[in-house]
């Protein structure tokens, strides 16, 4: 049992060594430097081990990915305006801090060209979208949870990646209050 | 003046051909399959034109993009309501009819590695967004206009872009009365 539980331990290790090393490089150098042997140097593991548990250069991506599901959420209060405000105000500072702005433009524009992509894209999004749309469909329809989701969702992804700056906080809260005041009309 | 109209005619036909050729490489092979070479052959002019009036491969790609100039917007009828859900519903149209998606993914991801490319991109956008901000600004203030201009136009390029479709057009008509409806509130 000790023995089982060591190896548990060491696999997760690196597992967390190698998709860190992987999604660096991704964010750093672009998505074709992501192969075994740059992996393989950076986390100080062999390429023999990474091919056992990664056998293709989509694994190591995908799996780089995968590091975003740590990322910090906003706590929900239970209070719907302070949760929306809350939760786009950390995704605006996971665009900075984490660099999703860089994964989110090229998961876009990957998955139009490739789509083995595609299903990576579709998770993350839907991870990252998931705090807002749960918070929305507690007290509104299908359709008002979809048209608030990706409007709220699309301000700062629109801002993000077409602007290439957040939107400011003032614009954020102006546009949880004008949404819920539409909704109460 | 004969000669000076005939030679404007034939330079304006030169860059329409040479533009609408290195778009449509862009489009199908990706931003570094645009270079003179394969311009000068897809559009049937030589080299040495091409290096005449476009000396870089950015000036190419630059002029690749203008031709979205042309796109097609919905006519305004100073409506405010009817104006936003038909210019959002042309939005949608020219993603799948002129591509519209892959032009907007290559240039957000490009911008956020060569800054070379955030002039162009912000053009771009700028151009995109402006029906949209000219019906808002006209009835409301410019922290309004902003809040409402990247919520709606962060719908289309967000839908697009992260889940791979457009909102439909009951999203769109709904999102567009909740804005409305929450301004008058």
């Amino acid at each position: 049992m000790g023995r089982v539980l060591a190896e548990d331990i060491r696999v997760q290790r690196t597992r967390k060594d190698v998709t860190a090393a992987a999604l660096d490089i991704l964010l750093r150098d672009g998505w074709s430097a992501v192969t075994h042997s740059a992996v393989a140097k950076a986390s100080g593991y062999s390429r023999a081990t990474l091919y056992a548990h990664w056998p293709s250069q989509l694994d190591l991506v995908r799996d780089a990915f995968s590091n975003y599901q740590q990322m910090p959420h906003f706590e929900a209060t239970g209070n719907l305006k302070r949760d929306l405000q809350g939760e786009l105000k950390s995704f605006v500072d996971a665009m900075t801090e984490f660099h999703l702005d860089r994964a989110l433009a090229m998961l876009s524009e990957k998955s139009q060209v490739d789509e083995a992509i595609t299903p990576i894209r579709d998770s993350f999004v839907a991870a990252g979208e998931s705090p807002i749309r749960d918070s929305l469909s507690n007290k509104f329809d299908a359709e008002q949870t979809e048209a608030l989701t990706l409007m709220l969702c699309g301000m700062v992804t629109h801002s993000v990646l077409m602007h290439g700056n957040p939107p400011s906080n003032e614009i954020i809260d102006r546009a949880v209050n004008l949404v819920l005041a539409g909704m109460r009309a």
